[in-house]
């Protein structure tokens, strides 16, 4: 269990276009979000294995001793990334004192992250390395969430964009990097719930649910067709007009569905005050939306946007989508106020 | 020319479901609207006829000597309703003063009225003669409109419910009455523009929009055979969900078609804080709204409503759909504020 000492980031994720439609065999687009989760591994002599993750409030460091009992036999080789070992994961549960159950953030991330560095830690990133990290990913999202669709660390392996058809995901070879704001409207749902409700009115009006799901498949087509045109011609204002129209068409297609909310209408609302076309992303009821920012979009118009988002309550990021996957960083390569996040030089 | 002494009514129109799908062959329903327009014909001896219509300000008094020489030979056949009489409408355009292309309110209803006027004045209504009212009112929207889809006339005539397809206009034979909130956001529009629009959305992204105009199709079927549910089996709670559901659905898919406006998500946004469910009703963008109101919907209820969306600056009419169509009357069965409104007895 050697650890060389490096930096490594995961970009976040956005549905762009199809969710809910892609529970009933449609196409999604899922894209990397440039809000990147930096990470730290540092090589010890304490003999202790520790993970300190700022951002949940959790701080936990194990002795090396007492982990390594754990592991049954050998480390791990590439093909276990393929399944999750049961036995381990329930050695791990009692060693952490995580119940079969718990869903609680810390504990999950705890158990996620000592099941894959007890498994593996290797370097140097070719395709083959670059697979490995998404199976090991995938290992992670199962312990976490139970039936994962694996879009989340694709997304995060591969970053850019991804079509996501019937559990089958396709990496799309080239797509721009978009500017966008993301907005948290802090508005609390349960997934579960929105997909059910999808499924309830599916359900009891196919006439009136099978052609928006059929609509929603071609808003996702068609927003794959229009990214790639603008990476193999020239970008023109008319590529945006395209983003702009079908992100509002989707966003009434989710009303259509049912999955739509006053914050995400009173979103949409503020942003257009300001020239701007925003959607939700994932579930809807709630949560969070993306707005699309176009390349002449003023500083000044996305800081009074942000400024009147805020007003409504809502937490609000600038960043891109269809940036990188996981990239290894040299420290001079990390923004400053990164580096400070991560502790001591 | 002789003139009976009688009171009739006519009631006003609603698109329940499917404006703007029925421009692109798509079932719509057309609903009577329990706002009357009351016409009291009165035999004098003064040789003059007179029209008086307190609503847009229009008194006019003409010699019936100066009008008999606009009559070519005899007085209208029935099937001369069926076709209009461009030198009829000629002389009049010229003796009113009237020129080609002006389309002013007053204008219209005068031209409107003389020619109906000189061409047929008849009494007591079976079945054929309602034919013949419905293609009278019907040459009564050509002057006025140009190219009506003789929706109104038919509404007006019939009253009920109207299905609407391909042109062809089909009376429902029974529906319920349903009680409304009919909602003036006074938010200008132009029709020829939206309907312009959705031709556009559609030509841009056929693979899109084809499959909402099939959504909206099925929504006026839905609606059609709910509310026939309705006359046929004891109305129930789940009956007025379904027509809820059916109103936010369509409103939805009005604004995947782009002729929503934010003066008609404050409508909906307003009512369902009462727990009350509206879509717009014709071209959007603006323009008039529908909330449906339950039975059991309290009039106090309906009062706050109201009173919030004139708040907002609109005009807010308690009413009912699904009422009679043209009717005769005798006085003493006519509201008293109507009365007044007709002049002295």
């Amino acid at each position: 269990m050697h650890v060389r000492h490096c930096i490594v980031s995961a970009p976040g994720k956005a549905i762009l276009h199809g969710e809910h439609a892609v529970v009933h065999g449609k196409v999604a687009l899922a894209v990397s979000l440039n809000l990147r989760t930096y990470l730290e591994l540092k090589a010890t002599s304490t003999g202790k294995v520790s993970i300190d993750l700022p951002n949940i409030d959790t701080f936990l460091s194990w002795d090396l001793s007492d982990l390594q009992p754990l592991v049954s036999e050998s480390f791990a080789k590439p093909d276990e990334a393929q399944r999750l070992d049961p036995e381990l994961l329930g050695r791990l549960r009692e060693f952490v004192g995580v119940a079969d159950g718990n869903l609680d953030t810390r504990s999950m991330a705890t158990l996620a992250f000592l099941y894959i560095y007890l498994s593996l830690f290797g370097s140097g990133w070719c395709q083959e390395d670059m697979e490995l990290i998404n199976s090991w990913a995938f290992q992670g999202e199962r312990i976490i969430h139970g039936n994962p669709s694996g879009v989340d660390n694709a997304v995060g392996t591969w970053g850019g964009m991804l079509r996501f058809l019937s559990g089958k995901i396709i990496p799309l070879s080239r797509v721009p990097l978009l500017r966008i704001l993301l907005t948290n409207t802090k508005v609390p749902r349960s997934t579960k719930q929105l997909v059910a409700g999808v499924k309830d009115k599916l359900t009891k009006f196919p006439s009136i649910i099978n052609p928006v799901l059929d609509s929603v498949d071609a808003i996702s087509c068609t927003c794959e067709k229009t990214l790639a045109e603008m990476t193999s011609e020239p970008i023109t204002g008319e590529h945006y007009n395209v983003l702009e129209e079908l992100i509002d068409i989707n966003q009434s297609q989710l009303c259509v569905l049912g999955v739509g909310h006053p914050s995400l209408d009173t979103l949409c609302r503020v942003t257009l005050t300001h020239g701007l076309h925003s959607k939700l992303t994932g579930a809807g009821g709630g949560g969070c939306g993306i707005t699309l920012l176009r390349p002449e979009t003023d500083a000044a118009v996305v800081r009074d946007t942000v400024r009147d988002l805020q007003a409504c309550g809502y937490d609000c990021w600038e960043t891109s989508i269809g940036g990188p996957g996981v990239q290894q960083h040299g420290a001079p390569s990390v923004r400053e106020d990164i580096l400070e996040r991560l502790g001591p030089r």
